[in-house]
């Protein structure tokens, strides 16, 4: 039985969550976008940790209805006053420049500079996130209070950026397990100084890997650290088949914050993942919402496509686009907290835990219930209460007809998974229950019919 | 794609208002019943308005389990004093006669005519109103202040009415469309001086029928005006082929009150129709109540009965038997509010929206989201909020795999189905869509199995 | 149409009343084990009430997992002071030996004693219940006042018990109806001075048993006497072509004290008993609250193993386990009332009265709706409210195109079963309804799949 839990929660938990943020603040000061040489030093990065396969796809390469953009590179944006002081400057922050501004180098008064100009009147501190990939301009973004500062002078103006014929880059991590069908998880890797969301992710994901890396799986495990929307389809137009494999996935963003879990089920609905991720959250201790499918989001969007519609869902802690600091500079390092990342890298843990251990049995002695306590696995004296691990065999002894899983008998039950769980393997153990269906068997014929079977009914 | 709301909104609403109202005051005075000259006077001015055959059915025809019973008719009737002064006098309110009384003339003292007088002791001031359809008897509703009026003395009882062989009186108007399915709105048209439960019903109708008339419609719609039971019975017992083709019905009764809807669901509690009464009442911004089916209530019961098991609901804003004026001379033209009846109109107008409009796509670039920018359908610069007309584009495509309808995509998104199905139509002119089902292939298949499908699973 | 509530709600109820509690009270005294002549006598005297085969299992047979356990007897237990008194007496209370405790007899120091001794700290006053059929072992259970009183001085112990070979016990009440089919009553009878928890059951059952024989039944019915898990267990080990024709059945246990209703469902949720059960309880006017099915609790547990998913589910007034006098003396003749008693049989002949009574029939007359009126069965004044009793005539006739049973009519409708059949009972008299299954072919087809339908969709 794989417990990944159980590893994970050993070491010193306050070490491992100063690591985790400190990751996080390496990746920070990286100008990141959709293509381009930030996106390829934050996958160097992360391949500095784990095994990452990088690809680099070429512009203009078609993937189903899009076409691989140009690659965009900058080195330097500013607007300098009348004396040449810079009052707007990339050098200090990655966002004042709108991501995949075309370059640009003019004087030009304030009235034709304005409508380049993008601020955040609500929060007059805060420089908002723009971009621009699909149709070519060029802005800033500025905090309110800098942009009241300008007058009606000439302002140069100066984008040192390149958007020429290039590579889409992207990175894989792939890890064997017993069988070949898989799990996604996928995260975005695309944005400049954007903490909460995309480095969090990009964190847990890569700690994730590595903790992994070298465990005795029951699924093959592919990690994407994806450029968002154009990376996704790009990974799906190029990898069909091994999408075809994917049986659970999970999409990570905006998982650092100090808000409480939130898990947008995929587009089923009722996988096994949202499933697992549902019992979870639930049983986490911590506030956790489970929110319905909807088509717009990060790119589970891509995964749950009607084509594709794969059992992936999304983990978030704070809902993006529902706190002010999202899209701002106010998503800075300060905004996700070592103990949150550290949780929602456990979090993980315990649902593919769910995920890895959730099989169906099949009780060997249905006829009334077998003998437990000259096995040893019931209180001797009569009358007293029964324990939950006793409950556990029970109700797995009960329900193991071949027909319920692990995960149906720990939501009926209302007993955590693991407690199922470990009921489980040690009926195994003592001869009483078996394992219904072969790990191949299952996987191939799930392969073949494109669907996996959906909760079997109570 | 047909609008039936806009064309409704545009024109000045006070106006319509008025006229619904002025055409409930037109047919008030006059004294109607199940037959008789008082139903084919009402017929005579509805068709006055929209093209409707009034059909004439013998009496003693049989209709399944009844027989057309004797067209009763009705001149003049009271009850006078010693004095030869009228104390009841029908001239003043055709409530005054129990409908259907058979003839009398005699002189007779209080004590036995009290048996054959009705009141509201709880509303001295209100006529009841009663029928003796079945059972040759008679008798007079009076108030319960002229009840206690009324002394030991001899009095003068005079019913000056006819029941003999005769007709029943129905009117139809039907209004072809581009398919042979049918809509059915059917009300009743039998209640004598009851603004609320029979009026409000007729005119509603009527300008519905007059206002679908010359549009370009998807179904064909059969417009009922019909006395209640005996009357829907013997339309179905004549027109078993016609009701089989019924795709989606509803009956209107008491519309014109001030309270709120109420969605009497059909006894399939999930048919089309149901579930788009209960989006546009959701929707529609006024309070308003879906109820389950039961088998007691308006004609509905007749084409729910579980021969036919129509999909046929019943929309109503007080619910009738609920509100103490029902059944008496307070549900008078005070009880019917202009507006009122013109918002029950336009519910109408925008549930056959629904109908209309509620198909299923495929969405033919189903891989990823297809790019969106280029073709103008999105927001090109990034990091902003989506627009609601946006978010329902991604919901058709992602849930355009030919199994869900608009209606079910407005129902998960919890979107307005007039934003999913604007959404649809531009999806389509991009190309991106295309339907699924054709109309009369549908319409068959259902024909010959007898059934709607049900709601799909999501 | 059986009618089981009639009869037993005309008796005058309060000589019921005392007469199940002064059944209750003849047995209370007895000494009884799973094995043993405790429940030799009380079986004895159940059969002095009603028609009772008694089985006789030798020690060492094999049922299933398990074997019939040596046979326990006690004639005497204490613990006697240095001065020769009993300060532990089993003549006072058969609570204060360990059920099937082994011989013993010698004196030893408190101490050594000690980790024979159990007590409720809680509860100062009441004696525990304690049992340890499976593990040779001896103790007392005395009260925590009675512990405390106790000195370092040296104990006379003595169990004078014997543990054997001979048989275990059980008793079979059957009634033959008019189908095969079968309704099982189990409740155990292996508790000693236990009053709720097993006397209140045994109480039940016998009156019940008294009260059904002699009646026309569409069901057989078999009542078991049985001591717990082993006695469900040896039943169905000898019993796997019977336990095949159970169709419907119910645990009685704890059904004699004060709390309200509980109804534990079995392991399938919606089988007909479950529906039953939880119809009555909902109108019964008493609180009753409905629980899922758990694997721990009484001879439901084996009834609802995987191999058998027997329909079987559990009424009770107050959890075992939830209430503090659960396993204690104070489970005593105090603790279960009369008037529950009373009340208790009421419900399951009310549950009964449902199974008997529920069935599909057909509507004879679907189109449209039957004219009641000329048959009577409707009211002739027409505006005025309509009875229950009219509206459960409409549910019926609406609902009944075979695929409805009555038991559905009534949860659809919120009508109470009894209106609802007396009105199908009537319906049929008039020509207007007929029974759509046939008993024995129905019965026949379950026996044959194995399984119950399931509640027809509404």
């Amino acid at each position: 039985m794989t417990n990944l839990l159980k590893d994970l929660k050993q070491p010193a938990e306050t070490s491992l969550n100063q690591e985790l943020h400190k990751f996080a603040a390496d990746l920070y000061p990286i100008c990141r976008s959709i293509t381009g040489n930030g996106i390829r030093e934050t996958l160097s990065r992360i391949k500095g940790r784990i095994p990452l396969q990088i690809f680099e796809v070429p512009t203009g390469t078609q993937v189903f209805d899009w076409n691989v953009p140009k690659e965009w590179n900058i080195r330097d944006a500013y607007i300098a006053g009348p004396d040449g002081k810079r009052v707007v400057d990339f050098r200090e922050c990655n966002l004042h420049v709108m991501n995949y501004s075309v370059p640009v180098h003019k004087t030009m008064p304030l009235s034709e500079l304005k409508p380049h100009l993008f601020t955040i009147p609500e929060h007059p501190d805060w420089i908002p996130y723009r971009t621009s990939y699909y149709k070519e301009d060029w802005g800033f973004c500025l905090s309110h209070h800098q942009l009241m500062g300008l007058n009606d002078s000439e302002y140069e103006v100066c984008i040192d950026s390149t958007l020429q014929d290039g590579y889409l880059t992207y990175g894989e991590c792939y890890l064997g397990g017993q069988s070949s069908d898989e799990v996604l998880i996928s995260c975005h890797a695309c944005h400049p100084s954007l903490a909460n969301d995309n480095l969090s992710g990009l964190a847990v994901a890569t700690f994730l890997a590595k903790y992994l890396s070298g465990k005795d799986l029951r699924y093959s495990y592919r990690f994407l650290f994806i450029p968002a929307t154009i990376g996704a389809i790009t990974w799906l137009a190029r990898n069909r088949e091994s999408a075809g494999r994917i049986r659970h996935g999970l999409v990570l963003t905006c998982i650092g914050d100090s808000g409480g879990f939130h898990y947008k089920k995929s587009r089923r609905g009722n996988a096994e993942v949202d499933r697992a991720a549902a019992h979870i959250l639930r049983h986490s201790g911590e506030s956790a919402e489970i929110l319905e499918f909807s088509p717009y989001g990060y790119d589970e969007r891509q995964y749950c496509s009607p084509g594709f519609n794969l059992p992936v869902g999304c983990l978030m802690r704070s809902v993006w686009g529902s706190f002010p600091e999202y899209h701002t500079s106010a998503d800075n390092l300060d905004f996700i907290k070592p103990q949150q990342l550290a949780g929602s890298l456990l979090a993980c843990a315990a649902i593919l835990d769910v995920l890895e251990n959730n099989r169906s049995y099949r009780n060997e002695f249905p006829y009334g219930e077998p003998q437990l306590g000259r096995r040893g696995l019931y209180g001797s004296i009569g009358g007293e209460a029964c324990e939950d691990q006793i409950l556990a065999r029970l109700w797995v002894l009960n329900l193991s007809d071949g027909k319920h899983s692990l995960l149906d008998i720990a939501e009926r039950s209302g007993i955590l998974f693991s407690t199922i769980s470990e009921a489980a393997n040690l009926l195994c153990q003592k001869g009483l229950l078996s394992v219904v269906n072969n790990e191949h068997g299952e996987g191939a014929a799930l392969g073949r019919s494109g669907t996996l079977p959906s909760q079997p009914g109570l």
